[in-house]
């Protein structure tokens, strides 16, 4: 599924997890391996690993090493250092449901196990199942989302939606991967996504890599190249959809989407099942993460603002469900409510 | 008129122009001084200073310099001296109309003189009127602000609109200076306007310099600090004004009015008259400067995109005019249209 032929994202190697170190891109590709679950959860904090998808495989591969330094020696032991790892893995990020999810689904299989090492080889093996599912949704929402923007050849996306924040080719990237092996014509413009820039590291990175004309532009310049009508879809990754359809995403999501609205520009969400939320109504009960002021006030240790300033800092907001056009998933192009919508 | 006591943003001094120099702020508070028509310009293009009314001044000042260098012997060698100024100062940079206003309004003043001693005098002392009209045109600005924005108190601004970008204490920022200056409460959340940050590196500091509760926020993070309701206002500066009050201005503005009418957040232009271009009857017709790809591409020497990666980068966009408020000006708050608007 990886058109690039690059190391994967996530990787389970010699009982650790192998990542793509994202804070290095695009200077430099080096591997970094996680060895213990302070290290997989630092790394997510500090979004070495990120995106919605990808910290999910990592946190599932995090509970397979969490239970290998737990060596319980009854299953009860190990069933509660499952429970106990599901709370610490899953608090790394708060916004992303997919880290919650995946953590829950592994620690739902492998404590139905009767011994200390199957529970250990069954949560390896859900791991190991949520990284080749979401691999296999990617291949879909790519099919999906070129069925439904056929014609459409100048794509706008945010952040990175791509094969570095899934387990295999994307989302929001993945529908343009898909246009690309189909031999359709197909360019993207890359919003930079400030503050820690995913669009602008991340996203031309790996469209160059494969090959796809990408032009980057600054977030706030986005609202004038919709209006000029240069851009025929708007794509972008969710971390968490409510039942509604309210859906948060990388800050600043909201307001291409009112830009795409005013330009009559249609607006599209692509995410796998493991995005929904059923549990959550609507966007106002999600939980948006806070970042420090450091985030905003420089730049790989150059100071972009003074000293000491205050920064309101959201990694994600919103988008109200009435601003998006349709959800590309593994099922096909859905609308809400999603509260029948069946995860695995 | 400037609160904090500091050096004048332009300022002319032994036949020079002194500058602060704005791409060295905040890590240092550096004079330039600019002896030639070439340094000027140069000045202008590289945004040492920038802000429509300071590039104003400063243009205003270099015709006085042109007019030293080109030593004319003849009334007629001034006017022909005069005329090929306002072209070179004035395409400096394309889109503020202040600049080709102030060099127009010099030439136009000088070029009625009888003998090129006082063709030299009479630009000298246009270009001083010019900066002191400002100046005024900034006090009247936040005076005329701070009546219409009684009872707001948190105010959402762009770029930097503030006295670096002006000749007095600013224009967005003179309805901020205004309400601290009358005692009234008042804080300023500042968008860092990417790709240059301006305000993470301008406003912020020349608030903090003044005392004034600020915090910085990255651009695309407004819409939901805007959703919020923490915010009473949005105001912002402008570039140039067309008769119909489509607005030009750094661009992100028009993002920051789309959010703010979502959000039912009253969103201001405060601009002096020299602002405003009756000659161009809408925004479709301003010349947008396109600037450099390296702009977007990295932040003082230090990669933010890969190498080579194509870059669409606009200074400034347009905001339409159904979507401003009101327009601040040194005569009140007025409304379009702007033909018959009264300019020095």
């Amino acid at each position: 599924m990886n058109p690039t032929g690059h190391a994967p994202t996530v990787a389970w190697a010699d009982d650790a997890i192998e990542i793509v170190d994202q804070t290095k891109l695009p200077d430099a590709l080096e591997i970094l391996r996680l060895a213990s679950v302070d290290a997989a959860v630092d790394a997510i904090r500090r979004l070495a690993v990120r995106g919605a998808p990808a910290i999910g495989g990592c946190g599932a591969l995090a509970m397979v090493i969490g239970l290998d330094e737990a060596r319980p020696s009854s299953t009860e032991q190990a069933r509660a250092a499952l429970d106990a790892l599901v709370a610490r893995i899953g608090a790394a990020r708060p916004t992303a449901v997919n880290l919650s999810w995946a953590v829950r689904r592994v620690r739902d299989a492998a404590a139905r196990e009767a011994t200390p090492h199957a529970v250990r080889e069954r949560a390896l093996l859900e791991a190991q199942r949520i990284i080749d599912e979401d691999r296999e949704a990617c291949r879909l929402i790519g099919e999906y989302g070129r069925t439904e923007l056929r014609g459409a050849t100048t794509i706008l996306t945010h952040c990175n939606a791509g094969r570095l924040a899934t387990l295999g080719w994307g989302t929001a990237l993945g529908v343009v991967y898909a246009k690309a092996a189909a031999g359709e014509p197909v360019r993207v413009f890359a919003c930079e996504a400030r503050p820690l820039l995913q669009g602008a590291r991340l996203t031309t990175w790996e469209l160059m890599e494969a090959g796809i004309d990408v032009t980057l532009v600054v977030d706030s310049a986005a609202a004038s190249l919709l209006h000029s009508g240069t851009v025929d879809a708007v794509v972008v990754g969710a971390d968490r959809i409510a039942a509604n359809g309210d859906t948060a995403n990388k800050v600043g999501t909201f307001s291409l989407a009112l830009a795409a609205r005013h330009a009559g520009v249609p607006f599209y969400v692509a995410a796998p099942a493991s995005t929904f939320d059923p549990a959550t109504p609507a966007g106002d009960a999600i939980v948006i993460e806070q970042r420090a002021a450091d985030e905003v006030r420089g730049w790989q240790g150059r100071r972009t603002a003074p000293a000491g300033v205050a920064a309101w800092n959201p990694a994600f907001d919103v988008t109200p469900h009435e601003m998006i056009t349709g959800f590309i998933t593994e099922v096909g192009v859905i609308h809400p409510p999603f509260t029948a919508l069946a995860r695995p």
